[in-house]
């Protein structure tokens, strides 16, 4: 129940129609008793910069979560951003602290990681593979960084973007070796498709699958369909896999906690809901 | 269930902490199958202007509900304002029009007049005292002068308030009788009191209730308690009254016609409102 008390979180972007989060959060929210609410804003890419800028004004928010097309923009619009957020090149939350000033940061990255420490196996000390490095990929690569993994593997069809995140990885983390140039997934202990193939009916593979090897976690990023043509090839394999939802309901503990709400598992938050996958 | 196709209404004011809106409108939304939500945001008045002209590029918003401290403000922010707004001196209900500009308007003297004549009492023609001209007298007068009563006494203990609410209502309305600087009761159809007196125990009455003749409509705005001293003692007389919260029920019919959400009726309203008086 929305009151004059309720604590706003602003979800940004545009279009807004497609907009998952407030069917997430609002009915967790009220199923806690959490006297806070999310509310779409669509906001067009030419308006942002103003808009942000006048909305954490408000007396009653606390913060928002960004999505598309300001993901990137919103780095340079605040007052400190995580180094998962520099890394990755964007932000998908913005926090107002109690000094007023605004702190971003990046949790797709986060959800991936959560997701495969949950399914129980380790990161730390273990060689990831990731392939696309655009938005998606350079966040899950900076998440798997600060997690401590030894190796990671960075591939792009751009190779610009590869060398270009490995050079950020490295600045930042400089024990992690970094290597680019190869999606061959032979060798990895941790494998994720961070490219948009899987979202077309005949899209290629973004890998061999025969080279990757049956104990190596398969991770997806795609959630059109849950089982996309490579997780059932990697499935095939024997391999154990995470679907590209684990991602999205993942990392919304870690927006929870990060705006102060407590924390929750992803399966409440799947149990509560509104939306069909 | 707020979506990402949700249409938001902001409700702008400060501080937020005693909004009622929200808790009338949303259930009212969610009942009738509106997919719109009406949201508090606290702006403080140094903030206003410059957050007003961002919030209205929003491209998921319809409207907002304005209230203290920036009703009067408000008038100079929009391209066009309503007679009953300029009257008024104030708005309180903002429209973004289709071709993006933005409408100002004022409801409390709706809600007034609405109430009048929902009780089944004609208003064209009668002869109405309003006696304190703050905002929300001012805004009564303006209402009343629209539906076309013949002649309007004002009284405030601040007489310039008073001849400054009649000059305004006699530029509009030229037929339009305006007398000031009597309080007494006796020979009007309608009277109300739109000062804040009944608000705090002991306080005096608004006028001199043993001139009011039994026929006569006695309205209230305050709402701190259902029945004043001021309304109890007029019933007393035999009078009709009417309370201070049906100016606040009777005048959301106005906002949702003007938002475009079609109507109600206050009966609808007060049956879903989660606020209780």
């Amino acid at each position: 129940m929305i009151s004059g008390t309720t604590t706003l979180i602003a979800h940004l972007g545009y279009p807004t129609q497609s907009f998952k989060a407030p069917m997430i959060y609002n009915p967790y929210f009220e199923k806690k008793g959490i006297d806070a609410v999310v509310v779409p804003m669509g906001v067009m890419a030419q308006d942002y910069p103003s808009f942000l800028k006048t909305l954490f004004r408000l007396t009653n928010i606390r913060g928002a979560l960004v999505t598309m097309p300001h993901k990137v923009t919103t780095l340079a619009l605040l007052d400190e951003v995580t180094p998962t957020a520099r890394i990755a090149g964007a932000c998908n939350a913005i926090l107002r602290r109690s000094d007023g000033s605004l702190l971003g940061d990046m949790f797709d990255g986060a959800g991936f990681v959560r997701g495969v420490k949950r399914s129980g196996r380790s990161v730390a000390a273990k060689r990831a593979l990731v392939v696309g490095c655009g938005g998606v990929g350079s966040a899950i690569a900076a998440s798997l960084a600060a997690a401590e993994v030894a190796m990671i593997g960075l591939f792009d069809a751009n190779a610009a973007s590869a060398t270009a995140l490995a050079k950020r990885l490295s600045t930042h983390y400089r024990a992690l070796e970094v290597k680019t140039g190869s999606n061959d997934p032979a060798g990895y202990d941790i494998i994720v498709n961070a490219t948009p193939l899987g979202m077309k009916d005949g899209d290629p593979l973004p890998m061999d699958v025969n080279r990757i090897e049956p104990a190596t976690l398969v991770g997806e990023v795609v959630m059109k369909q849950e089982y996309t043509p490579f997780l059932r090839q990697a499935k095939d394999r024997g391999c154990p896999i995470q679907v590209g939802t684990e991602m999205l309901f993942e990392q919304i503990p870690a927006y929870l906690e990060f705006f102060g709400f407590g924390t929750a598992t992803s399966d409440e938050l799947r149990a509560v809901a509104k939306i069909s996958y």
